[in-house]
C-alpha cells in the first residue's frame, strides 16, 4: 500500500473508537476524496458509513466516485432514498454510468429510480454504447455555445451552467447539435471586446471522435493533441458528449496494465494486485500456464523424434536451454516493441513489409554478433576451460549457425504475429512472449537437429 | 504510421511542387500542430523550412514544440536571429527547456542568447534540477493570486496575464511565495459576489510535490487525483512551478513504454519504433541477448554435469523445454504483475512478506493443478497415444513433482527480485522475464536432475 495512509488510517480509527466525531470531521475535510476512498478500504462497513455521513455533501459524492465498486454497493445498500438522491445529484453522468455498470440489477433499479429524469435519460443513452467505445466513457455534461452569441453572453452562460458541467475549460459551438467549432475559456477571457461574436473567434477545425470509436484509441488521440477534452459525435454527426482528460488517463493506464498482463501471459483483470486474492491470481494465470504446458508437447515430440541421435551426441542437449532462451528473448524483444507501437497508434497493418524488413536487418546483426561470440565462448569456456572434449569445432559450428537462424526466425515471427493479430481483430498483446516462445522453441529445435543430423551424424 | 497523414502528405507535397503557397497556407491553418509536425517528418529540410515560414506565428511555435529534436535542430540552424526570437517568445518555458536538453552546445548558446532575460533566468533555474525530477518537467508559468485579492481583482489579473501562462484553470494562492491554497477558475467564476476575498473561497489543503520528487511518481499522483496541474515547491517550501497534466501524461506514457521495453529484455530508448533504424534496434537489443546467452552457460554446465545420467535416460531430455518454459512463464507472470504494481505506486518494500505469501498460495494452486494435468497428459499422450514405452509412471512422477516445485520457485523469485531491486534503488523492470527465466531455468534443472537421480538411477 502506498505510504500516504499508513498513519492517517490509525488516527482515524482512534477517533472513531473514541467517538470524537467533531475532530474526525475536521480532519476529513482537509483530505482529498481520492485519499479518503483509499483509506476507507481498510475500514469495516459500519465505520465507512459513519465517516461517509460526516463528510460534506460534495466531498462525500467525490469520495463515493473514487471508491471500489464493492464498497459503493455496501454504502448504497445502507443509504436512505434521500441520501442516494443527494449523492446522485452531485456526481457527473459518466461517473453514474461507471457505477451502474458495476452494480447488481436490484441496486441499478434503485439508482435509476432516484436519479432525476434528465440524468436517467442520459444514463440510459450512454449505457446503449458498446463497452470500450468512446460513447461508453463520454459524459454528456459539456458547455455548448451558439455561434451568434457574443463573448459576454457566452461568459454569462458559462457562469450560469458551470456547476453542472464536468469541464468548462473547452466549450463547443453547435448549431442544431451540429459541431461547428470549439473555443477554450482561456481564449474567451483573452478577448477584450465583449461584443465579439463566438463564430469570429472559435476554432472551426475541431478534431472529434465518433461514439463507436475504440476508447483506447480515442484516449491516445487526446493525449497526442494534449487536449483537455475531445468532442464525441454520433453517426449523424451530431455532438452527443465529450471525453475528458481524466477518463482518458484512466483508460490509458488500464490499457498499459492490460497489455503488460497479457504480454506476461495472464488474463487481464480490472482488480489491482493489492485487491486480488490468491484465487483471483490463480484464475488469471492458470489458463495460460496450462495452454503453454500442453503446447510444449510439440517440443517434447521433436526431441523424442531425435532421441537416438541425441543419445549418440548427448553434448548437444547442453545447448538446448541456451538456444531456446535466446530464441524466446529475441522473439519477445520484437513482439513487445511492436505491440507497444501498435498500442500507441504508431503502426498499422500497412507497415508490415517495412517492419519485417527492419526486423530482418536487426536480426542479422544480432544473430551474427551473437553467433560469433557464442563460437568463441564455446571453444574457450566449454572446450578449453571446462575441458569438455566432446565439444568439437563442428558441434560449436552447428550450435552457432542454429543460434543465428533462431534469432532470425524469432524476430520475424515476433513482429509478424502481433500485426496479423491486430489485422484479424484480436488483441496484439496475446501474441507476446509466452506464445511466441513456444513457437520459436519448436522451430529452433527442428533447425538444430536438422543441421546436426546433416553435419554430425 | 497512423493513417491520419497518408493522403495529407502527398497533397502537401503536390502543393509545394506546384508552388501553390497560398493554398498551402490555407490548408495548413486548418491543421492541428501535432499533425503538422507528424507530417513534416516525411519532408526534406527545404520543404520543412518553407512550410514552417508559411504558418502563422503561434501555430508555427506550437508545431515546432511537437517536432522531433533532429528536425528542430535543422530548423533552428536555418532561422535568422529574429525568427528564433519569435519562436521563443511563443513557447512555454518548460518546452524551451525540453528543447535545450536535446540540442548541441552551440545551438543552446544561440537559443539562450535570443531568449529574453526573464525566460533565460527561468530556463537556467529549471536546468539545474536533476533529470527525471519534478523540477525538470515543471513550468514556471502559472497564475498566482494573493489571499487578500477580491474575486473581481483575481479575474482581472487572470485575464491580463493569461496569454503567458500555460494553464489558467487552476490558480495558486501565495504569500511571499509560500503556497497557501489553490482555486480553480471554475469555482472563481461560480462566485456571485465579486467582492469575496480569495482566502475565503480557496482550498487551503493543497497537495503539492517537491522539486526533487521523481517525475514519474509525481505524474502518477496527478493522475490519481485527476488534477489539471500539481504545484511544485522547493526545499524551503516556496512555490516554484507547476507540473501540468499534458506533461504528466507524456511521462506516464514514456514510463509505461520504458517498463515494457525493459521487461522485454531491451535497453529503453526514447526514439519511437518508426524513427529507430535497425542499428538503433540492434544496440538496444544486443546487450541483453549477449548477457543472457552467456548466462545460459550455467544451464549448459548443469546438463553436462548430469550427462551420463541423461545418456541412460534420454527420455528426460524431452521434458526439459516444457519445464523451462513453464518456469519462465510462471516467473514472468509474477514479476510482470509486481513491476506494474510498483510503477503504479500500489506496492512498496514493506509489502514484501504479504506479497510473498500471496504468491506462494497462488503458486501452490497453479503448481498442483498443472502437475496433475501434466501427469494425466504424459500418461495419456506420451505413453499411450504416442506409445513411448520409456515414459514410465516414475518418469511422469519426477517430471510433475519438478513442475510443481519449479512453479513455486519461479513465483517466489519472480515477486521477490523486483521488490528488492526497487529497495536497492534499481529499476524493478530490469528484474523481469529474461533475467528471471535464466535463474529459474538453472533452478528447475537442478531440481529435475536431483529428483531424477534420487528416484530413477
Amino acid at each position: 500500500m502506498a505510504d500516504v495512509n499508513v498513519t492517517i488510517e490509525s488516527m482515524l480509527m482512534a477517533l472513531i473508537e473514541g467517538k470524537k466525531y467533531r475532530t474526525l470531521k475536521d480532519v476529513l475535510v482537509t483530505m482529498n476524496p481520492a485519499d479518503i476512498a483509499l483509506v476507507l478500504e481498510e475500514f469495516d462497513e459500519e465505520s465507512v458509513t459513519l465517516i461517509f455521513r460526516l463528510l460534506p455533501k460534495d466531498q462525500a459524492a467525490e469520495t463515493f466516485v473514487e471508491m471500489e465498486s464493492d464498497m459503493q454497493e455496501v454504502l448504497i445498500k445502507g443509504f436512505s432514498d434521500h441520501e442516494l438522491r443527494e449523492v446522485l445529484e452531485e456526481i457527473y453522468v459518466d461517473d453514474a454510468v461507471d457505477l451502474i455498470e458495476e452494480m447488481p440489477a436490484n441496486v441499478v433499479k434503485r439508482i435509476l429510480a432516484q436519479a432525476d429524469p434528465q440524468m436517467r435519460k442520459e444514463i440510459n443513452e450512454i449505457l446503449r454504447y458498446p463497452e470500450d467505445s468512446a460513447g461508453s466513457i463520454m459524459t454528456t455534461e459539456y458547455i455548448s455555445l451558439r455561434p451568434d452569441m457574443t463573448v459576454a453572453e457566452a461568459i454569462t452562460k458559462i457562469r450560469k451552467t458551470a456547476v453542472n458541467r464536468e469541464t468548462i475549460y473547452t466549450c463547443y459551438v453547435t448549431d442544431h447539435r451540429k459541431l461547428l467549432g470549439s473555443i477554450s475559456l482561456k481564449d474567451l477571457l483573452l478577448v477584450s471586446n465583449d461584443d465579439t461574436l463566438i463564430e469570429e473567434i472559435m476554432e472551426p477545425n475541431v478534431i472529434s471522435v465518433n461514439t463507436l470509436d475504440d476508447s483506447e484509441e480515442v484516449s491516445q488521440k487526446l493525449a497526442r493533441y494534449n487536449f483537455l477534452a475531445l468532442p464525441v459525435v454520433d453517426q449523424e454527426d451530431r455532438m452527443v458528449g465529450i471525453v475528458t482528460f481524466d477518463d482518458a488517463l484512466d483508460v490509458i493506464q488500464e490499457g498499459a496494465t492490460e497489455d503488460i498482463e497479457i504480454m506476461g501471459g495472464m488474463t487481464p483483470s480490472e482488480k489491482s494486485y493489492i485487491r486480488s486474492n490468491s484465487f483471483d491470481l490463480f484464475k488469471q494465470r492458470i489458463p495460460w500456464l496450462m495452454l503453454l504446458m500442453v503446447s510444449a508437447t510439440f517440443t517434447g515430440m521433436i526431441i523424442n523424434g531425435f532421441e537416438s541421435a541425441l543419445a549418440a551426441q548427448v553434448v548437444l542437449t547442453a545447448f538446448i536451454p541456451m538456444l531456446m532462451d535466446t530464441g524466446g528473448n529475441s522473439g519477445s524483444q520484437s513482439s513487445v516493441t511492436i505491440i507497444r507501437a501498435i498500442s500507441l497508434g504508431e503502426l498499422d497493418f500497412s507497415d508490415l513489409p517495412s517492419v519485417i524488413w527492419k526486423e530482418i536487418k536487426t536480426a542479422v546483426m544480432c544473430g551474427v554478433v551473437l553467433a560469433c561470440a557464442c563460437f568463441v565462448k564455446i571453444l574457450l569456456v566449454d572446450r578449453m576451460l571446462l575441458g569438455n572434449e566432446s565439444v568439437t569445432i563442428m558441434v560449436a559450428a552447428v550450435v552457432c549457425v542454429t543460434l543465428a537462424l533462431t534469432v532470425l526466425m524469432a524476430k520475424v515471427v515476433g513482429c509478424t504475429l502481433p500485426m496479423c493479430a491486430k489485422k484479424l481483430g484480436f488483441d496484439p498483446a496475446v501474441m507476446a512472449s509466452p506464445f511466441i516462445t513456444t513457437m520459436v522453441d519448436a522451430m529452433s529445435l527442428l533447425v538444430f537437429f536438422g543441421i546436426a543430423s546433416a553435419l554430425l551424424f
